[in-house]
């Protein structure tokens, strides 16, 4: 940040009084502006013994599995994001069944929260940032073409709680590159 | 935000292509500058059957009771930013114990992550937001002198919880004003 999102002025980088973090502050309009963590939203869904994954026909990881997910909007639930992502990568009709995942990524500034989510119908297709959209069982998860760490300690967890028969809530840290493999084809 | 933040041009309203949202956009810059809620973040500090609770020393809600919570900073875990704040407004030195309460507040742009946490030692006193820190049993509580609704919420979770020997992940929406009653003194 170089300018005020308010009036245009140079902004200055400083720490306030009686805070103890450098700010982005406009000393014209006398207001700080606070850069703070994003959420990146999804779902993990399921169908019987298979779960769904997407293509990503976007970087990052272009080409490479993922979960649909992506970055949470103003004015939605937590719930409300999972599901408008997933119906926007995936087209997929599902029914959130409970909070699953929730990683921290402090270097990305990011905040990852997953949703367990059955799938209600097998009307799913590629949605525009998608090339594929597929379910797979467990045997055939592409692991070695997952997009990201968040993704696939997701999908850890959960074939390891599905083993056990029981569903907890993971909250768990990825401090370095998310980022996972490269595409191949 | 009516100027970019990079160069300090005017930005324009609208819906960008392949979007359906309208977003800020730079177009000397050619960025669109997104808008994401924000995670306020803190602790349920539990010292056996009694809770800790902090009497506000800033607006909103002056002088009404809260757990200690505040704002996620950027470079932080969600952990990490729990027992900051509950340091900062309690000097609360704690050990996280469980992710416990995940609120949505889609009419403010606001998620709250509350976790459990045990008290480690009762050398906690006032930061600069509290008035005073004091530990609180069950019939104690001052129901009628809560902050919000996102904190009443979660005690009431926390309490029937306990009653029931465990204590599971709640995850729920406040939709409406989430300030709670009016300073009395």
């Amino acid at each position: 940040m170089k300018f005020c999102s308010e009036c245009g002025k140079p902004v200055v980088h400083r720490v306030p009084e009686g805070d103890n973090l450098p700010r982005h502050i406009c000393e014209h309009c006398d207001i700080i502006h606070y850069q703070n963590p994003k959420l990146v939203v999804g779902c993990l869904p399921v169908w019987n013994e298979q779960v769904l994954l997407c293509k990503r026909a976007i970087e990052p990881s272009y080409g490479l599995w993922t979960l649909p997910a992506g970055f949470m909007e103003n004015q939605e639930t937590l719930e409300q994001a999972a599901l408008r992502e997933s119906r926007e990568e995936a087209n997929a009709n599902l029914e959130i069944e409970n909070i699953y995942s929730i990683i921290s990524l402090p270097h990305i500034n990011q905040i990852y929260v997953l949703y367990r989510a059955k799938l209600l119908d097998l009307d799913f297709y590629a949605g525009s940032e998608s090339l594929e959209v597929q379910l797979f069982n467990e045997d055939e998860i592409p692991w070695e073409q997952l997009a990201f760490k968040t993704i696939k300690k997701t999908l850890k967890h959960f074939f390891a709680d599905r083993k056990q028969g029981h569903f907890s809530v993971h909250n768990s840290v990825v401090s370095e590159r998310n980022r996972l493999g490269q595409q191949t084809d």
